[in-house]
């Protein structure tokens, strides 16, 4: 057990605070013989960096990843690769500006952490969050980077795609989804109507000092069937568990989700034929997951992330020493944290499954592994 | 890693099939000194037991559990209490009728797991779909009474209880909500009102050889502030998990769930008062976690199970040779397979606090841990 | 964690007192399609079972194991065989005479566990040494005899064979050694001018109402080289944590032992040559493992058992109330336990072999596995 | 699982290859509000720093430890302390020389890990033995030094001391046996005598391009009876696997150790008597446990370190292309290793007993685990 460990053989254990000196992450369980550099993890960590748009928070941190163990490169390899051994990357900590958090030392914020940290450990590193800040999710996004290419590794092409499909009462039209409209706005929506929408309302929240949840949706595509365990390594389990673990996610959907209640019988269980000789669901939503197992759709997945709970609203609260007063929270802070949050899903859903191909792989084997593949 | 078991230190592992000699589970980690008899396990599985109404499974087992371990009784110790070593628990299974299910070996039922467990495992046991039969939930069911009582020698009174919210599309109105309703009804409803509805419901739905989705809401009361752990032993992380482990669960939810999207940031971060000298929120869209943590709230989580799958009406599906073929699955199935999952939940509610109860003591010791308590 | 489970992808979990109803164990982890018929669990109890002779304890058990779960037959399967669900398996405790215990349980047995059971727990199951009894140790030979199976499936014709090197002070003549002996005398031992000194060692110790320690020895041949993991997955370390959790051992040894302590560099250090075209060690004081992989030798294990701590002689101890007192232990007791435990110790070698199986399989693949064996 | 983390509740992953940028370590689960600076450390690292005497590897690392998470400080915390998130150590490697390294590149060094990690990861990163370099243990002996916090945190006065007790055929008289000696000699020898033998021999050793073995012992005293669990979770078999995860450590004794298989029944089984109106054991062959749980006696432990494989006598090998070759190993060599694994030895106690004390506070709580100590 580990608190701050997920995954059982892709077992990633993170660690670090908001406003220490770095935060990172160690990745063990890795196969060996895989090319790996910094820039692959780079390219990941870019992508999800604060402060690319008006939209997130204004923290300026550079987010360069190190390498510090776990590769090797010598003129036999191509290029550098993993070894099998622990990968520990580090990312320190620039932009940390700690006085502008020196005035919530003693009171506990309305939506966050702080009084549970306090109940709990009796004392709270309050600086930024300390290690409740969404600055943990650098390590997510690293270690996601790397178990793509685990995923690729052992099986196969996998290509896992998120987006935002709802920011506060704005949804997308199922109609207008193209995963090409993911990169050309700054919500990565997969609607462009509705990704004006969205901007529209998050100005509008911003501007209140106001905040907006989201749903964000993750895709994974070429997942073999087979994936995941009865009765508790469900992989549908162990993503629920992945998602809600991510800062301010408070529901997790698969495939009909929540809605799965409101279908018939007839309605909810995908039918199956055969198209170019395999199986071929006419539906999914079972979101690509039946029993636990991968079926080997699309594993369809969603969650829900509150509205940021840092807001330029006087909230009524109480300080650690008991006595109700008021609080505003200023600093930089997204509107719509669940912006950020699309890249971090991706990344738990790629670790989920680098993790699931390797149990599967151990109890099954390699070729059957490959050959159940559809 | 145990693909059977759940919690790290109360920690269940179960096995068996639907159709095989016994079910049953073993219980590690549990405190000594507990009164623990099987009639407190038999009450609890004679509550969930099948066979019960017309709306659930007819099949008829008496679900007589037997203690084979971990329990002690001299004339010092007060009644049979554990011992602090496993407790195994077995429950034979005597109702089968295999030659119901002799049908339907070779085509894969569209909403099961048989064609999952035939590309995991290169076979399967079909036998009333063998261990992804939601006839598991019964060793979940017994180790939930153990955990209940483990809760309450560690951590003092906490109250758990779950009720159906949701049928198909009709739901409870919340100004209705009675606790005390849930016994009057075959339905665990705590709306009067919505309780007839679901019968309506059920009752139409059972005749048109269909079936029908839910919502189950569990509730903890009690629960001392500071259970859970960042970032990746989350208690909310962790009951996702437990929840979307159970049969057809296809959505999770803590607090406000999936509708924590749609708040505002000033509705979603619950404000926070000093009443008779102790911290007292003024709502609780947390569902009584923050940062994964508890806050002392009441612990409220939904999920949402999908219809039964098993339905009259033909649906066309494959056969394990890739034939394409029809299915009408006979048998004795649940038109809401939802109704059941009720007490499955309050035990996956216990069986996760229990565990954090546990670790909670370890990290932070036994008197600051219950003085945490609010 | 789970204080009563053992490897992690092959998965035991054992459950069961002395004197209770029945023992038995779980097996979670296991690949699917392996022949497995309770007459193969049945053949290793009935190889290490008590009673077969004047040297063991004569406790009569039938030892009769009963496969709840996990493997399942039809007209297309070859026989029963596993599914890739849990294995649970049941022993029905028989012969239990409880009523020898009787005098014992206010009296704390020096060398026994009653006492740590006691200060630990608060209380114990007292009846022949509740889980602290070496009946326990019939689970691991049932989980071991699976665990065979497991490594035949996985990595081919690994031959695991255990024997007695030492009875006291008598210790066997390596020029003498010869496996085909140890089926020949009820010694497990494997020098037969030994095997006589060891009969004769024991049955002055029974007439003096003493004991005697033993060492055991464990030899796997045909593991392939790669098995292992550094640093904390050394495969030297989880036989060392798997040997020394038998009842009464007090020391593990790898290859040379204690006695690499002795040796220069250049005696310890195996050279390499090449032989048949493949890599072909000189000696092998490395006990088959380097940097915790093995080497593809013959990987060489020891551990010492301590003499029986039930004896007729009486010694001197204290009441659970503190008082000062003298205890004789009667009852049906081995003047040489190291014998009961040579299957045990070959059991608990095949599980953590069928454990690294799996790991290596899931980092590494199935072929190159495969490749890489010597 | 994890490869490369120990510890369930006191949970250590270490990560760095001997040549990579840096080595360090995560530790999950510590408790909070325990004072914890660098310089804790740092004292616990300069003691086992290599360097420090002729005797050991003349690589000169500063060592320097870097906190870099899980620490907070402000004024209200009386200095530094833990937060009970996770604490990342970081040690850059300065001296690394990687051009000593250069010619075994491809060759096998007999006694070391090179074949096995080609064996198994089909590469390996061969500067300085990478990840199977003894430079690792700097990762546990700082994990050690916080685990001694922790354990005096929850269980109070322990006291840890290790010291060598044999160096090749040398061994030390018990009857001069005084631990202030250990500080007196550069060999953490107990019997200012036998140190003098000690460097003889080492000196012996090293003029004739030779090594020897070692025989360290760890004594724990002040433990508390009740620390260790039934069956697989047994303090001793912890500590097994702890020790023999130490680089080149082939055997493992607790008490008696393999000797315990000459002694008899009446000569091992520690006879008990009351002192100061608590119990009194008068031998301690059980070296402080009996059934996996400590009887408040001192834990002793021992182990055996065979001697550097890394010799200037020239060996027969192959190389990684499967021909036959001889090498000989030039760079910075101990000529007894087992000196440095004296304080390695002392810090894997510390952890084995923090993680069992939080293991025991879990089950049984805070007051009952402290009253049982004696």
């Amino acid at each position: 057990m580990s608190h701050n460990s997920y995954g059982h053989l892709y077992r990633v254990t993170t660690w670090g605070e908001s406003h220490g000196p770095a935060i990172g992450c160690v990745i063990d369980g890795c196969p060996p013989g895989i090319r790996l550099d910094a820039a692959d993890i780079q390219a990941a960590l870019d992508f999800r960096k604060p402060g690319t748009s008006k939209f997130v928070t204004q923290r300026r941190e550079p987010d360069t990843v190190e390498i510090l163990s776990g590769v090797f490169e010598d003129d036999r390899t191509k290029g550098q690769v993993t070894t099998g051994t622990p990968i520990s990357l580090l990312i320190r900590n620039v932009d940390q500006r700690s006085k502008d958090y020196a005035d919530i030392r003693d009171k506990y914020r309305p939506g966050h952490a702080d009084f549970t940290y306090d109940a709990k450990y009796g004392l709270r590193d309050y600086r930024g969050g300390g290690r409740s800040s969404a600055r943990e999710t650098a390590a997510r996004v690293a270690a996601g980077a790397v178990a793509e290419k685990v995923l690729a590794h052992v099986a196969g092409a996998v290509i896992i795609r998120a987006c935002l499909v709802q920011v506060g009462k704005v949804t997308i039209d199922r109609a207008r989804f193209d995963w090409a409209e993911t990169a050309r706005n700054p919500f990565f929506c997969p609607d462009p109507v509705a990704a004006e929408a969205f901007e529209a309302a998050i100005e509008k929240a911003r501007k209140a000092g106001s905040s907006l949840g989201a749903v964000i949706e993750v895709v994974a595509a070429g997942v073999p069937a087979g994936f995941g365990a009865p009765v508790y390594g469900k992989l549908d389990a162990d993503l629920a568990a992945a998602f809600m673990s991510i800062n301010a996610v408070k529901g997790v959907e698969i495939g009909a989700g929540m809605r799965a209640a409101e279908l018939s019988g007839e309605e909810n269980a995908d039918e199956i034929r055969i198209r170019k000789k395999r199986p071929h669901f006419l539906s999914n939503n079972a979101g690509g997951i039946l029993g636990g197992i991968s079926t080997g759709q699309e594993i369809v997945a969603r969650f829900a992330v509150k509205p940021t709970s840092s807001i330029l609203t006087p909230r009524r609260t109480i300080t650690a020493g008991g006595e109700e007063t008021e609080i505003t929270t200023r600093g930089r802070h997204d509107p719509c944290v669940g912006i950020r949050a699309v890249p971090v899903g991706a990344a738990m859903m790629a670790a989920v499954l680098a993790d699931h191909a390797l149990r599967h792989r151990a109890q099954i084997g390699d070729k059957k592994a490959m050959k159940s593949a559809r």
